[in-house]
């Protein structure tokens, strides 16, 4: 729409979209060691941006990862303390031939922004930010406000999961502020009532020592990428549940209340099948859409490669294959337990021939639900239907934010997160953007939510 | 040991070592198109060496493939005459971080020669030319003999297959000598009583429309890593048998005697497992080896590739998969009925929510028994006999040479395949190599077996 875009040439001049260019324009990937340079120049810039406007901020790490910053604003005596926490990694942008416009250069086309981030998490995360600029610029001194940010969340959040017990004290708040979530359909305000949790690995089977001609040593050397894809599979039976024994063991299910709010807003399913261009099939079989997002575990194969993928053919029995695995993890599932009993599925099943190695495993995260009864949550449904003639919904988050339990743990803090994603966004899909709107909504919002907690 | 190298070092001065090295630097991979030039660089280089040699030469070839080069040297009235036949284009040679010298640049080291090709098939069929180099040299006119050779071996030979009709008057001949197999262990001399029939063909599944994150889309959107490990894993059943109904139909089991012969010089298990590293227990558990590699179909998934496969972890639901598929096929096995049955398995066992297709179908070349009584396989024990005490042995090979079935049928020619290879030429796989030896046995039985037919 024109008048859309005049109004997003009119924030493009703007101080806020400035800055956001900049910050979209580091290349952090924080699960990759050969980005860690840029992790840290972006670490850095924030921390600058953060001195600037205000606050006493400092950068720490742990085994050469990207680092986590530590910001306050310092406020009188008795003031109530906010913990705001956000993650400056992004997701790897690969497919890159994807892209209709390079990952690390944001482009505005129409009113939205494109670009590896644009939304997870550096737009939220800026946009908020922005509105804490305005709010300690007008109420000096009103909240002590905390900020921690890290560059791993994609990753496991390994550095700040270690730095947790030295920053204990210093993390201690009433209220701990997350805005890495999305909103409802239209940009309907949502306030995310679950998260599920999260823990994922690798996989390898290497069977002969070399690829072998599939003529001269077929039906006598063991097939890998036929073994890997034998055992991926076996994870599964044919409706779509787990087949791990043990994996579900401790699940809380969800109350009638949490299921009953739930589907009341349950995403339409004809709009997901327009957004994903597929059937939405994923899960078991005979479960609604709600429940196998929000309630239900999952276990996925991010990826699985062996041998030849190359044009033409390549007539060889593959000697390797790996396979990248994540878990999303439901209430009263214990990582551990649930990772255990996968494995022990995984070492039970090795096929014949063949030696299993599992590496990379990192998070193991749990997955939470609060009480849709506490006090914090009336006054964000207040603030929200100031924001939203439509109010505020309650949902329970497919993903995971896996540090959330963790700094909910030490902060003390209740938890209360409300972001502005959109599925139109495509986060962790090429051409990743984040809107003028939402942009100026997360703003909004940092801004009303601190000045009705102060 | 040090006399062999001395050998190796006076064999590399000779001109047949020379242009063999020549020969191997060409980048001659047949199935990949961006090596088309490489290829007809390839045959150019072969048609001057065979014009130099006395044969009249000439390169044909359809829908800008690699060219086949077919020559003549000519003789009296009434001379017996022979066709031969060889390619001269290589297996693809990644992983190329696995070979210890460039795999383009043929390098002697002790008593092998290591590059793509060094074996299978340019250095036996150069070898074999060689020993035709000096037996029309000493025998001038006493052979009508024919030479025929291919670019594209490995992937399907399909420009060789549409020219046979208009060749067809070209290569009448007595005799099709190939010389692209292996000889027993320890070089004993070895003839194929059999090979199997090859095709291959590409799957590939798209489910959404994107890679999805595995926490907002997990139990909505179908995984397509996770449908083609499926998929692929219902061709075979537990116990490794083909589990793909009319797969098998018409296959005409061995004769007592093919069986016997067979096991008598079946190779040694334990040897097998020191040359694969692992035990060899691809096929169906209760069959012998003999009978899964030689008289037994296979399957093979050749490549399975999805998602995402680098460092760490990216956690997405992926929305394409592909997988590179293999089948070798005994006699009596219609490899259109074949792979009919499996394409009809496949279409069957489409994951939910997602789209298969099916493309990049090649080969389709049955396998053949020859009949062990034939008065060719006496003359060829009878030179073999006399190059080696031990006399040669019968072999069933499970490998595939798919245009020798239709050159067998249009030349009219009875085929008798001898080669020089053995397992630790590592042929398909990196650090690929061929003895100064074995291209010295290929070199003599040339000679013999053409001065024995003359």
């Amino acid at each position: 729409m024109a008048t859309t875009n005049v109004e997003a040439q009119d924030w493009l001049k703007s101080e806020d979209s400035k800055e956001y260019f900049e910050l979209l324009k580091f290349q952090s990937v924080g699960a990759d060691p050969d980005r860690l340079g840029d992790s840290a120049r972006c670490a850095t810039w924030l921390k600058k941006w953060l001195e600037k406007t205000g606050a006493e901020a400092e950068l720490a790490t742990k085994d050469f990862a990207p680092p986590v910053l530590f910001a306050e604003f310092k406020a009188e005596e008795g003031a109530p303390s906010v913990l705001f926490y956000g993650h400056y990694d992004v997701q790897p942008p690969d497919p890159l031939d994807q892209w209709l416009t390079p990952p690390f250069e944001p482009t505005l086309k129409g009113d939205r922004v494109y670009a590896r981030g644009a939304q997870d998490d550096k737009g939220q995360l800026f946009a908020f930010l922005c509105g804490v600029r305005e709010f300690v610029a007008d109420n000096p001194g009103r909240i002590n406000l905390k900020v921690i940010l890290e560059g791993q969340e994609e990753s496991g959040s390994t550095a700040l999961s270690k730095l947790l017990p030295e920053l204990k004290s210093k993390l201690a708040a009433d209220v701990l502020l997350v805005c890495d979530s999305g909103a409802a359909a239209g940009l309907r305000p949502a306030i995310v009532a679950g998260l599920r949790g999260v823990s994922h690995f690798t996989v390898k089977l290497t069977a002969a020592n070399r690829d072998l001609h599939s003529g001269e040593y077929g039906g006598i050397a063991p097939n890998a990428a036929q073994g890997m894809a034998e055992l991926v599979s076996s994870l599964h039976n044919p409706d779509g549940s787990i087949a791990v024994f043990g994996f579900r063991d401790g699940i809380e299910p969800p109350s009638h209340e949490e299921l009953r709010t739930a589907e009341a807003t349950a995403p339409d399913e004809s709009a997901l099948r327009d957004d994903i261009g597929c059937e939405p099939v994923g899960g078991q079989l005979g479960r609604t859409i709600v429940q196998r997002n929000g309630f239900e575990p999952t276990i996925e194969i991010n990826g699985i490669h062996s041998g030849y993928g190359g044009p033409g053919s390549k007539t060889v029995i593959p000697c390797e294959a790996i396979a990248k695995i994540s878990m999303r993890l439901v209430p009263g599932q214990n990582p551990e337990r649930a990772f255990a009993a996968v494995r022990e599925h995984l070492e039970n099943r090795v096929p014949r021939g063949m030696k299993m190695e599992i590496s990379e495993l990192t998070g193991g995260a749990a997955g939470f639900r609060l009480p849709l009864a506490s006090p914090l949550f009336r006054l964000a449904e207040d603030v929200l239907g100031e924001m939203d003639d439509r109010g505020a919904v309650f949902y329970w988050n497919g993903a995971s934010i896996p540090i959330v339990s963790a700094l909910r743990e030490i902060s003390g803090a209740a938890p209360l997160l409300v972001g502005w994603g959109q599925s139109e966004d495509r986060i962790h899909s090429p051409n990743e953007s984040f809107s003028v709107a939402q942009f100026a909504r997360a703003k909004e919002w940092a801004l009303k939510i601190l000045g009705s907690l102060a």
